[in-house]
């Protein structure tokens, strides 16, 4: 039998459990699941004789690193910061590793000696990042297989709620940690490159700066530009492209409506607010507007966001029972981002029966033979249910699938890895097909963002 | 003869080095004035006898050391963040010491054994900090005198530039350090206190939620809220008042046009754009909006911004040369902060005969025998020349009689202080005003932001 620890039986890690289970007796697998809360590793083995659960902590030594040290790989399903304590323990007894979290300045560190011992740390291999990652280099690599020569790249996902589920005026529900949602695109410009020229949208403009998109079957969809469309130029090998832009995918009218929050500074969270243990939602709002012994908080919103008494962006907030005196934020020492999650959470939790979506649409344009060309990429994936989410589908599968075949030697390039490797992504990305996670390709005409060869601006 | 050592010649210097030479007879004073760039010394000294000229390294212990351990007193003129090297030295070889700067965290440690030592460290004893300390504690001490109980405290300066020197659409030229302008407001929400409810306005609505003023003889002015209302709520003893606010005065009509260049992203100074050395002004421009084939940058800008044709924002834009394709940045590596204020400095650097001007504007609400009153205190200083300006008046003054003051044991509190003690603020706002530098007061009407008393928001 060959051991996989999993570090860490969050939410999130149902599908991924489940997976490795299904496959233990053909791959003679047996899993171990350490969390500090032994219970929920015990729910999560489900009873499963192939699955042990045990307490573990991963900030004591005498706690984690015997789990590690008897382990044939390890998969860590913690939050992004806390890799790098299992890391250098995987380092040190030589182990495999597997995370769905972004490659972080420590991890990057370790590439060297990662190597030198021979070692696979798969990282960014969830959803975003991961299958984004695959499914664009499958692309990419094809055409330029072909002779092809990269133009544009364009790069949307989408953490939504399935149409079944989708019955508010926002069109949007918490399918991931809210907070995220809550200060999405904060921490810097958003900068990317438009036909050769870089282009820079503050934080307040993000969410009036939206492109439109469309997805056969599924309707239209708008995007805001993410911070960090440059981060993968080069690992992509898009040096020279002269479109670049990628971006958060959410229904129509979203964006718009949320603009209303970051206008007003409720999704600021570099301070502390007084009072907000006992503060109403209303006095929340009422704090971002000019004091007036006479105006209504709600007409104080109108007139400052200058919102029309016909304009629906009006029922959204009403939606939300923004303007509610009675409801309390109820945090000590909050920030206006923690007030506004709290709100948030009253109304855009899934309940019960909800099912999510994830929605992903690549564009590659590029030259072959002197003439340009398009391709079209879309995945749309639907949940089961609340707890086998499409979320939890799209990141725990590939981590799953990678973890198999780190162990069977079917990938083996050493170091700090993320899935651009046509060893990496051809199987998995096979493999999702099974359970639904398709991309459909599409050539179109190329047009980019001057289909005329204008001198543009 | 009493040693005062002044430590940096910069520009803001001259009166307070003129004022210490025309009371250096009378005082018995001899002038150190040691810099980094002797010649900066030796001009500072114009040659008279009670001066000496010196080159100063104040990163050098064997430079520095030797010049505060011979001084009676040190003023320190250098950046603010340079002042604890020489603040340190003070307290080791028992000199006292004058700053016209904010009393940051590492000179704040020192007061403990500043103390010990009895020595007076005097800072905030410029203008803004400074005569703003001064002129509103004289108010607010003989209101509370009187037995009256503080309500409302609104507090606002403006360096400006003089009405006869103002021929710019702005109203504004740089009368001081031109990034401070340039940055002004950011870095933290602006958090103040009307009418007992605590108000936040994040940085890019500061410049669309302005009040206006009037100073008799001066007319119209727009204010906008400081970050830090609240910093010297429990110094000046106002932990009970309704209402604190302080804000920076500018001409009406500017904060409406700056709004623009901070809605676009032009002064952030939180990241380096790509390119800039060799970007023109309309390409930087450009930076901040949608890439198009057809549409000149000058009509994405109105249309981003929503300027109608006549409307004199435009205008604004235009008198800076803001789309002028041949003028370069010709910055290395810039932030668009640093980039927008070398494109100002074009326009808004003092020419030789322009004068500027300093409007300082208190309210004080109070009640005494259960009615409620006010007291306006303004004051307007217009510059001499461009050396002799009103900044450097109101700065340099302050801080050269305090030096005296000190030498002669009038201000003797040990610790490290600012100027809030009668002490203090009496002689020197007294001797001011053969500078004319001058408060006018004058009782008005309470008004308040609720004057029905009614259940505001």
């Amino acid at each position: 039998m060959r051991e996989i620890l999993i570090v860490g039986a969050g939410k999130s890690t149902s599908v991924l459990i489940n997976y490795l289970l299904d496959q233990s007796e053909k791959e003679n697998l047996s899993l171990r699941i350490g969390d500090l809360d032994h219970s929920a590793a015990q729910k999560a083995c489900k009873g499963h004789p192939n699955c042990e659960a045990f307490e573990l902590d991963v900030f004591k030594a005498e706690s984690r690193e015997p789990a590690i040290q008897r382990a044939d790989i390890v998969i860590s399903m913690l939050p992004a910061r806390f890799h790098i304590e299992v890391a250098r323990d995987c380092l040190k007894f030589g182990k495999n590793m597997v995370t769905a979290s972004y490659i972080s300045e420590e991890m990057k560190a370790l590439d060297e000696a990662v190597k030198q011992k021979g070692l696979v740390f798969m990282n960014e291999i969830g959803v975003d990042p991961g299958i984004d990652h695959m499914s664009a280099m499958k692309v990419i690599d094809k055409i330029r297989d072909h002779g092809g020569k990269m133009l544009l790249f364009e790069s949307f996902t989408g953490g939504l709620v399935a149409p079944e589920s989708d019955n508010n005026l926002w069109n949007y529900k918490f399918t991931w940690n809210p907070r995220n949602v809550v200060v999405a695109g904060q921490g810097g410009v958003a900068e990317f490159i438009q036909e050769g020229k870089y282009k820079y949208i503050p934080y307040h403009r993000l969410f009036r700066r939206t492109e439109f998109l469309e997805i056969e079957g599924h309707g239209k969809f708008e995007v805001y530009a993410n911070r960090n469309s440059l981060k993968y130029q080069s690992i992509y090998g898009l040096d020279d492209v002269l479109t670049l832009y990628r971006g958060t995918m959410r229904k129509v009218g979203f964006s718009r409506a949320w603009n209303m929050f970051v206008q007003l500074g409720m999704t600021d969270d570099s301070f502390v607010m007084k009072n907000t243990e006992d503060m109403s939602y209303r006095d929340f709002v009422n704090s971002f507007l000019p004091y007036s012994p006479k105006d209504s908080v709600e007409l104080k919103v109108r007139h400052n966001l200058k919102i029309d008494q016909d304009d629906i962006m009006w029922d959204k907030l009403i939606e939300l029972d923004l303007f509610n005196p009675e409801k309390k934020i109820g945090i000590k020492e909050a920030t206006p981002a923690q007030a506004l999650q709290k709100i948030l959470m009253d109304k855009w939790t899934l309940s019960q029966d909800d099912k999510d979506m994830i929605v992903m649409y690549h564009k590659f344009g590029y030259e072959l033979n002197g003439e340009k060309k398009q391709i079209d990429s879309t995945m749309v994936a639907i949940g089961e249910n609340m707890t086998e989410t499409a979320m939890a589908k799209t990141v725990g599968l590939p981590v799953a699938m990678a973890a198999i075949m780190i162990l069977n030697g079917e990938i083996e390039t050493p170091g700090v890895q993320l899935p651009i490797r046509k060893e990496v992504y051809n199987p998995i990305l096979e493999k999702l097909e099974a359970f639904d996670i398709k991309f459909q390709e599409k050539e179109t005409e190329y047009l980019g963002y001057n289909p005329f060869g204008e001198v543009g601006n």
